[in-house]
């Protein structure tokens, strides 16, 4: 039924000889997956996928996601045969400085490619985070168009391998993806059993097909192996055809297990771990040609009939882009507002109401008010104005205060519970216990371009998905964490829910914003100012326990916080005898700290430093305004490690931190216990004055 | 044929009202799962398993693994009534400062606790590490026995719940469970239904015993909830305990899924999100009380019959341990040899021929050699003197180069590959694309206490492995992480495989030593002062490219390395005129600027600082000695992230480092294009020279 020509034939083994070349070239890759998914990736872009190789952003188009992204050949060589503008002399280049294929698919640096995979079970993730912002899309802009019917509708196509299958975060995001009944997700599975270690059999038996379907998932076996033996390797690309297409029809997600032989037909390595991760060698690349009736000689050999029959998907993405076209300028005239939306979200502009619907929370120094309590209702404030925004927490929603209030989750409208009302186009995600999961899927969000995800869970569980953070600062995307219960003030649950190391671990990243507020209102202005980038993800640390909402008048003004670190309350003195630096909860212990070096003559300014990326991008002028090299004195507050805060405090300074795991007790014990005092603050004060006047 | 009388189930009962008493005293806590488990965890207690109360560290008992560790009280008043020496007080005492019962069950702080838990998911996937530790040490000591006759057989009980099987790593841990036929181990499976956002079905609904079944797991349904409404609620303890027995006889791993309601029997509160992690509230606290028989104005009611029962526990472990005695004798008598390896293990103590073992590798300044392949042959040098050591990688075991050479793998005989030979003794471990899995594996192996473990992947991928080194930490357990491939070094595979921020952030991690040596004779060194020490866990970043092997007479000691810096190379000055302080391949970036300032007449010294741990842990004056208060100009070399180095350098000080991800291109462009060149050292040199005199 794919009705493939000799061309075609001819296509598929040119791509296997290419990669053959390309890695032998390099002298290093992963030839043995590019060659035997030929088959398998000419046939989702030459027959299969909507696309068009003229406009890789086209809205319209289905999504590509090569989780095995070492087999980053796989996805170049289809992109230079439907005519992506990847040509053959990128190719030569791969895995070299400065070319547009290197070693693994990167987004924004070749056209064509949506996502940025290589760690594995990332891309697989992501792509279910890609299916689940489609249909949010679709239900934000054309909720009553019949199935199919409307220009929002679109697929997913993922290629993954053993490896994905085996990592975690796969079974967190497939499970969800079953559960949610992504209709417009289809995966390829590459069964080859082999990885880097030879024969999976050495560490992998399950039955990856009966998994799927304990997950909800369509599963279609389509067996190329047979009995496993290359004498009987028979490349039946009728029937993946029809599996992929049936999926397009299916009302659930599909897993296709493509059972392939790796690196086919090499003669002496197919079926080898050497063949994945390692150039074939001279002698077995010219046997492959031999084999496929290529000139063992020469090298990127490409008939000029093969190229102009795969570049035939220009004109053919032409055409489906025209029809689509018709179909979208139909809606735009029977949508006038939500077409006014989409330009908003394509422009990737702010909501002209956004900064008037920030909340101003009053000063308290009673009762004060939990950071992570203030970004609930900065989220129920700005729902209505910022449509795109959406998320949820993994299984905390009501710890993380992540729920934006009155709207539905997002949910098969047969899974709603008692607790949550929702159906497919509803707002609040609810991700499960499932933290890296949610991490690869808020990125998949992302990719998809038209909305804002966040996700919450506890700051010390940031762990769990460190490489999606990773992944989201690598590919630039706009996703927000909402972490709270940001330190010790965690109390109770104990060091192993206690984060201390995790604000310097995730400084460490580069790329991402760690925004740790003080109060109320730079919580609100936090969430404005990360609403405002759309180049990176940023991390919200917030605490469990209420703190002071300060008084604006008597202290600058919250909106400073833009500026990543400021001056809150200003020496008596002019120019101050003693800095005291703080982030979030610990800005009070500054606070009370200068109140006591004042009343002692110590002229102290408080500086409180939300967000140290963000002050570091200040002009040398301001930072010297608000921390003047001639002032030496200097003490950190934040209950974290250290590490990281002699940058800031210089060789005079004090580090007031924590360098050892917490304890099960209510919070302000443990603060007490663990030194984070006024008198601690003050005596750090004192000790770094000496200090600066003895060099 | 649990055959429970009125006593066992007025001790049940009891436990029930115990978990909402103590929770209700402190006001915070997990009272649901605790009561509604109360059957299982007595049934295991006081009929399943084999234990000693007297004696926790037994070295015959079985091992019980609370997976949901929030619900710590079901263990803790288990630990009461069995007689382990937790008491009413402790009880009372729950979740507050200096309690031997914090919010999350604590290894080596309440005795009768085996583990940490608490991050979801990783109590089950330490537990599989435990199994397959017994079946190491068995086949170590005692080989030959018939299944179930060897002092060294034991089993591994988990209570897990349904947020352990929502997180990734329990899917990485249990489909090596079953792959590896761990006979030793049943999971009871709490499916409540209910986590924190209520009830499951809002974001899970797979089917988790055919999941498991794909896995190869028995799967045995223990059915209370019936059709899930609480009128047909029935606790058949029977049919729970006959599934567990029949767990003792499987040949593969059994997951019993046991359908509970959480916080049974509680009026209101049963089978809702409130009664998983909050107090129920003295009147429904009253109203449990009064269902059950007990009086509602008092609290902490323990009849003495009920304790009077219970404690037989003691005298039941006292005759097991007994008989045990016996056949361990038996052993002891007829296996001498291995009577002493036990006894050295079991002290903790290296063996004799160690540091004769470590081996010494000549200067080769011209091809050099990776320090993971130094580690490779480390490791073949002392397999034979250290049976105790084993590991793997994984799936990149020649990447890694963990494999002790000619040694088997572990694996059931008749999953063996071409590649790989081995059976269920074997010590060569696989696991697979599974990083989290694997990390916590390593800890459950270490926890058992016999044998050392250690595993591999890229450095870049210790972040899928946080969680479960951050748990190793907390848990101070001596697992040794082999992450090659440590910097930009590792060249073409790109951004993504590329670590940059890993090394500051896994220093960030309290206890954990992070080990970076400059060459071969470094890495040695740094494997003999790891395996010294069993406190703690230790990290080994490994280089892929070669690096030299310095001529030792020319430069300092390797040895030097247990002292985590040291000076490497003196100035010709005496007194330095500035101090170059680098770590693994960047040393001989040091060492060649070095030779250019010596040759300009700046006197220059070379430190090599492979572990910023161990020289913190230096007296004062070694550490003045090394870098001398007085020479304030210095420069770091580190193909990391800057985070961290301020403090060693100081505000006169030069840091090297990279701030952004890296790129696809062999190595030798990266570091040029990335700013590590010798000339760039010597540049920062003098700039650092010019800084400490201006000041």
């Amino acid at each position: 039924k794919a009705g493939w020509s000799d061309v075609d034939i001819r296509a598929v083994d040119t791509v296997r000889v290419l990669a053959a070349d390309a890695v032998q070239k390099v002298g290093n890759g992963h030839p043995g997956t590019a060659m035997s998914l030929a088959p398998a990736a000419y046939l989702l872009y030459q027959q299969v996928m909507r696309h068009d190789p003229a406009d890789p952003h086209w809205l319209g188009r289905d999504r590509f996601v090569l989780s095995c992204g070492h087999s980053s050949l796989t996805q170049y060589i289809q992109l230079f045969l439907a005519g992506y503008g990847v040509e053959l002399d990128d190719l030569k280049a791969l895995r070299t400085w400065g070319s547009i294929t290197p070693g693994h698919p990167e987004v924004n640096h070749t056209p064509g490619v949506e996502i940025t995979t290589g760690p594995l079970g990332s891309g697989l993730a992501s792509a279910v985070g890609m299916a689940f912002a489609q249909r949010r899309q679709r239900g934000l802009l054309d909720p009553d168009a019949k199935p199919g019917e409307s220009p929002f509708d679109h697929h997913i196509w993922v290629i993954a391998s053993d490896g994905d299958m085996e990592e975690g975060v796969s079974h967190e995001a497939c499970s969800l993806a079953g559960h949610q009944e992504l209709a417009n997700l289809t995966v390829i599975y590459d069964a080859n059993q082999i990885s880097i270690e030879d024969d999976t059999d050495i560490a992998f038996s399950e039955n990856v097909g009966q998994r799927f379907e304990a997950y909800g998932w369509d599963v279609v076996d389509v067996d190329w192996r047979q009995d496993g033996n290359g004498a009987t390797y028979v490349e039946n690309v009728d029937a993946l055809w029809t599996a992929l297409e049936q999926s397009k029809r299916s009302k659930r997600p599909t897993l296709v297990v493509l059972h392939t032989i790796i690196a086919w037909p090499a003669p002496t390595k197919q079926d080898t771990g050497k063949s994945h991760g390692s150039a074939l060698g001279d002698e077995e690349v010219a046997a492959t040609k031999e084999l496929l009736g290529f000139n063992p000689k020469k090298t990127f050999e490409v008939d000029r009939a093969v190229l102009a029959h795969t570049r035939k998907a220009k004109a053919r993405g032409k055409a489906e882009h025209k029809a689509w076209d018709k179909t979208y300028a139909a809606w735009r005239r029977g949508n006038p507002e939500r077409a006014e939306l989409l330009d908003r979200l394509v422009a990737g502009e702010l909501p002209a109401g956004l900064d008037k619907a920030l909340p101003v929370f009053p000063a308290d120094s009673e009762k004060g008010l939990a950071t992570r309590a203030a970004s609930g209702k900065v989220l129920g404030a700005i729902a209505g104005v910022m449509p795109e925004l959406w998320g949820g927490s993994a299984d905390l929603a009501e710890s993380n205060n992540t729920t934006m209030e009155g709207e539905e989750s997002f949910i098969p409208t047969g899974k709603q519970t008692r607790e949550w009302k929702g159906g497919p186009y509803g707002r609040t995600l609810h991700f499960g216990v499932r933290e890296h999961g949610m991490g690869m899927i808020l990125n998949g969000i992302a990719l998809e371009g038209l909305t804002r995800p966040y996700g919450g869970t506890f700051l010390v569980f940031s762990d769990y998905m460190r490489p999606a953070v990773r992944l989201a600062a690598i590919q630039k995307l706009p996703v927000t964490y909402v972490w709270t219960h940001d330190s010790i003030g965690l109390g109770e649950d104990g060091p192993t829910h206690q984060p201390i190391e995790q604000l310097a671990a995730l400084r460490a990243i580069p790329g991402l914003d760690v925004i740790r507020p003080a109060d109320a209102n730079e919580t609100a202005a936090a969430w404005g100012a990360v609403l405002r980038h759309r180049d990176r993800p940023a991390a919200l640390a917030l605490t469990r326990q209420a703190v002071p909402v300060y008084d604006r008048k008597e202290y600058a003004k919250a909106t400073n916080v833009t500026k990543g670190g400021y001056i809150m309350a200003e020496a008596s003195t002019g120019t101050p005898d003693v800095i005291l630096i703080a982030t979030g909860s610990e800005v009070q212990l500054a606070v009370e700290a200068r109140k006591t070096l004042e009343k002692q003559g110590v002229g102290t300014r408080v500086v409180s430093m939300p967000c140290r990326e963000w002050f570091d991008e200040q002009s040398a002028a301001y930072r010297e305004k608000v921390l003047p090299r001639a002032v030496r004195a200097r003490v950190s507050v934040e209950a974290g490690v250290p590490q990281g805060w002699r940058e800031v405090v210089g060789d005079a300074g004090e580090v007031i931190g924590i360098d050892h795991y917490g304890a099960s007790a209510d919070f302000t014990t443990l603060f007490k216990e663990f030194g984070f005092t006024t008198q601690a603050v003050v005596a750090a004060a004192k000790r770094s004055i000496k200090t600066a006047k003895g060099n």
